[in-house]
């Protein structure tokens, strides 16, 4: 047998340098409708690029899964790039996706703000148009209500919208909607979207072998971001009820969410199990039904995580009719499958 | 601000007591597929009773989701009884969703090989006959390859293959087959399936409040049961590789899998991300591929968990393109979707 280094932590992997590419090529064993550029560490739609249709192009550090390599597939993203775990990934590789996803139509990158994706995403860009004359155009994607500026990030951060959005605006993409629409409508989704997360415990990045920091057993951080940096306030541990409350009053407050339907999500950090996101999930409906914020479509589950993280975050999206139909258009992704 | 008592433990609930009852609402609220009764905690196919359809009902102890409760809706259960966390449910609440889906076609109860599931589904069975004269046919699941007799079970415990077995029975039954036929199915399918899980760490039932057993920073336990019940053996932690290897080698040794093609699960146990699950999956596919199995399909992710356990299982059916073709159908239920 094959003496493998075995890492003084808890996780189901080999050597920590080789965590994201070995989930590449599992991601690549699993799932048909996706081919893997090893060499790019890009997930391609099988069928990439497909003609007349604008390019959808994501990608960030690893570690979030299913983010995003996870929503690549009919309906979603062409290609998702995969960064080392909570690190960008480089123009290069965007570049090469960009290529890899274009028939003409143009390429949208759809970006999380952190100030690494973004600055390497606008290089991606700008070597795109001076090299190869595709057309692509941004959104960079704000909507936690956690913090302004923060660790990574001037500004505020991208989370739990990028899934609802990366839904949305593929799905009207496969309708053969042009780029200058998708720019419209993406731009139009991250500014109807608020998210805010929560954690009960730390994550471990492999590399590093630690926790990424700590909390007491009596402890929870509000307001955290998906790579364990730090959110609001460091509190005592409350009640599923008091969790959903302190997240949901600043998503209630930060935007007007009664005027129409809205989408809703109760995501887990990674590491926290599927009863106590449905028992979440019952908090906010009580707290979305007083404040007379109606769900037409919601997702409970781990949608963008933080590795092993145990918590959760809550995103409410503001959505038409329009984007209702959009997100019941078929989907086939790893992460999100239905209609097909 | 109602004063709710809070755990000693880190988890997203409010009472250890409510957990159950609390994740229920949840269920109800986000899923349009169901209807809950609380008063018998009971989940139905929104649509049950069908007309002409054999009812499927299963269940068994909470803290396994989206195992029973998430597989409940078109294409595989009618019902699904939800104990306390690692409990079984009454005789009177099989009893109850017996004549619930019950329209005249007979039911299945779909029983995982635990002594008190067993006990109790056959006590409802024989309540239905004496009590209702409805045809009540039980298929009892015993897949697991770790041990023979374990705390909690007399012979192999009921484990990944319930979840497979759900699938298919559950689009035979769509199709409109005899109670008959989907028993010989439904064993048909138990015999050609095995399993194996691990465990990285224990998890920790809300009404116990610490965890329900201990592994040393470098342990892990080889052959777990799902409600944390010894498995057999602990062993020092090792590499993914070879964590794959101690699962398959079981697995294989125990039943031929190379005259056809089969349906791989790779599982997490709810408190492993799923990049350590897709790293994992690619170590199950070098093994298969060595051995000369072949996957038609896989699942990769949280199927049939312990709570916040880390760890995985691995399951394996031999699979006719009959089977192949009853997995592919249509299924909308919150833990499985597709061609809906």
């Amino acid at each position: 047998m094959v003496q493998a280094k075995v890492a003084a932590m808890k996780k189901l992997i080999n050597d920590p340098q080789d965590v994201v590419a070995e989930a590449l090529l599992g991601i690549e064993a699993a799932r048909p409708e996706v081919r893997v550029d090893h060499a790019n560490r890009i997930i391609y739609r099988r069928d990439a690029p497909r003609t007349g249709k604008v390019g959808l192009v994501s990608g960030g550090g690893s570690g979030h899964e299913p983010l995003h390599g996870g929503y690549v597939g009919l309906g979603m993203l062409d290609a998702a790039c995969a960064g080392e775990i909570f690190t960008s990934p480089t123009p290069d590789q965007m570049l090469e996706a960009t290529k890899g996803v274009d028939s003409g139509a143009g390429v949208l990158h759809i970006v999380k703000n952190y100030t690494g994706d973004v600055m390497n995403f606008e290089m991606a860009a700008e070597l795109a148009a001076a090299d190869t004359g595709i057309t692509v155009e941004s959104v960079v994607i704000n909507d936690d209500v956690a913090v302004q500026d923060s660790l990574y990030t001037a500004g505020r951060r991208g989370v739990g919208v990028t899934v609802l959005l990366e839904k949305l605006v593929g799905a009207a993409a496969e309708k053969g909607r042009s780029l200058p629409e998708l720019v419209t409508l993406a731009r139009a989704v991250n500014e109807s979207g608020r998210s805010m997360g929560m954690a009960l415990t730390s994550c471990t990045v492999p590399a590093a072998g630690k926790p990424t920091f700590e909390l007491a057993e009596d402890e929870m951080e509000l307001g955290i971001g998906i790579h364990g940096e730090p959110g609001r306030r460091r509190v005592p541990l409350r009640s599923a009820r008091e969790i959903a409350e302190q997240l949901m009053e600043p998503i209630l407050a930060d935007l007007e969410f009664t005027s129409g339907p809205v989408i809703v999500m109760v995501n887990g950090m990674g590491g926290t199990p599927l009863i106590e996101l449905y028992l979440m999930y019952s908090e906010v409906a009580k707290i979305m039904e007083k404040a007379g914020v109606t769900a037409a479509r919601n997702l409970v589950g781990n949608y963008i995580t933080s590795l092993e993280m145990a918590g959760c975050s809550v995103t409410v999206l503001r959505a038409s009719e329009e984007w209702i139909e959009l997100w019941d258009a078929p989907v086939n992704t790893a992460g999100l499958r239905w209609g097909i």
